[in-house]
């Protein structure tokens, strides 16, 4: 199984490290991360690059493609070089999925029209105008398309695509080898738990980076 | 706030990248990830390469250090180097912390004697060579090191180190942005947890790279 792990310029970190923890302990699992052009690629944060090892072109058909999100989405919205590798990538892959807001340009790509898809919460309401049902679960599988919530729920879209594709005992192997058994010691995860001013502060003057 | 994320080679992605996405979100966080020397650091699947870039010696005050572990650890007990710059970090940080199997290499270094550390699963047992108490919690705080279990716990360590120094309400938002709500599809993320025979297996006979 051949999984292109997808990095540009401004993506969370987190939203693709932690689907390939999960992802490259399935068995023959041979992972690609791809830019546009091979070489170190900047996280969000601006502190962490991940070297992306292979250039898009090089990576045509993997069998498994994981998008992150972050806040070079947006500009990645405009990058019809992505967008084509991501419809030509598409017509034989066996999984599509995405991170964050990372379902957005599966959506832009046209790959998501009429399909139910995830997104973070702060960036779902841009679903509806590439034609997709933004949903708010923290993953969404709808046919071979598989996308997750915000940043942290890739782990989560990922461990559960290890269970279709490998089994749930495997699965319940890499979640325990990654000692997978969260206490979170806030419950303020998602915008239907944390404090509402917090909630509403995100939605009009972000003081952190968009994830 | 300096914080350097120490990485080395076939260290583990997410024990460094679940910590970094929660530490450098702290106001006024300035992170350098580092290793011996600066360049490209493979991961332990070796599908991944994280980029160090400053080499330790460069960096030998940080305020707040941050231990991953992985497979790679067992090589690193031996190299001096690394630990003598524990040593000399850890004589100014305000924060020496560590995920998985990283605790190890604090321990080695000299600075856990008498103190209790989290650590993987399948590595708390080494700790008492090296005079720390081998403590079962996802996350241990022992005076100034802070120490998570396997793999995803540098997600709550780092959450519940970033509550302590920017306040809970800092924490939170944090949480809300990574949208940190895990939902596993299964329950085996601990050995308590888990399948009996999978412990079992993993305690004689790893199928998978060692987290």
């Amino acid at each position: 199984m051949h999984i292109a792990m997808v990095l540009y310029d401004r993506f969370t970190a987190l939203d693709i490290v932690g689907p390939y923890e999960a992802l490259s302990r399935i068995p023959d699992a041979r992972v690609d991360f791809v830019a546009e052009t091979a070489g170190p690629v900047r996280a969000d944060t601006g502190f962490l690059s991940l070297v992306a090892d292979r250039a898009l072109a090089d990576v045509p058909h993997p069998d498994v493609v994981v998008v992150p999100g972050g806040p070079g989405t947006f500009t990645e919205l405009e990058n019809e070089k992505l967008l084509d590798w991501l419809r030509t990538a598409d017509a034989t892959t066996t999984w599509t999925t995405s991170v964050c807001s990372g379902s957005l340009l599966l959506a832009a790509a046209g790959l998501l029209r009429g399909r139910r898809a995830a997104s973070h919460w702060l960036t779902l309401d841009f679903l509806p105008q590439y034609g997709a049902e933004p949903t708010a679960d923290r993953v969404v599988v709808d046919g071979k398309y598989v996308t997750g919530a915000g940043v942290s729920a890739g782990i989560d879209m990922a461990l559960t695509l290890v269970g279709t594709v490998a089994g749930d005992e495997h699965a319940q192997a890499v979640q325990l080898l990654t000692e997978y058994d969260p206490q979170p010691p806030y419950d303020a995860g998602s915008p239907l738990k944390a404090p509402a001013h917090l909630v509403e502060e995100f939605r009009t003057d972000s003081r952190f980076t968009l994830a």
